[in-house]
């Protein structure tokens, strides 16, 4: 695997081209080409071939790709194929949903700890954890090392909590809490809900 | 506006363009460059300048857009300065996090109405609506003629309750429920949270 820089924009695409590779795997298809994959995600066949000649050589000219074997290899471009220690911060409604409804293990992740800093949360589970008290962040940051945190907190808190985590060892925040996170020395994605809403909105009035 | 066809990938950049502009605004800048911006969205200037071709002609050789300009015309070109009617199905944990944290108005919607099949949860009031039956659907949306619905079900019931909206009129649909929906004549935009999860997990492993 090739670590030179490689974009925002085809680090972004990978999920897709990932998810349509599982698709087709589940469909039984054992083939593929840049084409068939270029015409499934709205892209060229020469921006398939450009975004994976980032990671390396992959299928063979005029044969295309073997379905799992590119499946495996985006895998392990990824990373999905080593679980990094991650924590959940609020553990109200939104992180209700993000917890239960996230596949982590899937993604390359295992949610370690969930926390929260209401006193009547503190206890109760959810996705099969105990809710811990924000009091209990440090000493488990220290014993667990998570290097990832989910934020599902409300925005005006969350600033506040990213530097809090980025102190206690986090390198990397998935940040559910619509404002954007200045961190230094951490990677932030934000999930921005409304960017799909957006495009349904586009497609409504065009199509 | 031109309306001939756009690509995907173009319609899916337009609101991470759009976000940028509202906070360049926000800001105070007043000129920007398809330079700038692409630095800003991890695209080249001339993927910028190419993108925005689609739709016309902005900004000027040299001088680069009016930061303000540009916004409104995209928000004309997604629609988003028309409010179209739309509803929610499932008005449990998903859907009332998704109801109470999405800015439909911002995005081009009006919630009218928001629907669920369990008895306990009818007539309780969710992002400032009552949760009505299943069974008003079909005389809610012959009144007020829904084009667009929230679907925020288990992946068991989304596509027949797809169905059975496409049947009343609904011709768009924003799925939350983590399967994919076919059906025709209407346009379905699924929301893959996992996407942007593992987008930082190759962050996490590589950058």
């Amino acid at each position: 695997m090739q670590k030179h820089e490689v974009s925002g924009s085809v680090v972004r695409r990978l999920p897709r081209l990932y998810r349509l590779l599982r698709e087709l795997e589940r469909s039984g298809v054992v083939r593929t080409s840049s084409r068939a994959l270029g015409e499934k995600l709205g892209m060229t066949a020469s921006q398939i071939r450009q975004d994976l000649s980032c990671f390396g050589c992959f299928g063979q000219q005029g044969c295309g790709y073997a379905v799992t074997e590119l499946r495996m290899h985006l895998e392990q471009i990824m990373g999905l194929d080593a679980l990094l220690p991650a924590i959940l911060i609020g553990a109200g409604s939104l992180g209700k949903v993000v917890s239960e409804n996230v596949r982590f293990e899937e993604r390359g992740f295992r949610l370690l700890g969930i926390f929260d800093i209401k006193p009547e949360l503190i206890g109760k589970r959810l996705a099969d954890q105990p809710i811990r008290s924000m009091e209990e962040l440090e000493s488990f940051c220290a014993e667990q090392k998570p290097v990832a945190a989910v934020l599902c907190l409300p925005k005006e808190s969350a600033q506040a909590a990213a530097e809090q985590l980025v102190s206690l060892g986090v390198r990397g925040i998935w940040n559910f809490s619509h404002c954007d996170i200045a961190v230094e020395q951490a990677e932030v994605v934000t999930v921005h809900l409304d960017d799909s809403l957006m495009t349904l909105c586009y497609k409504l009035h065009n199509l």
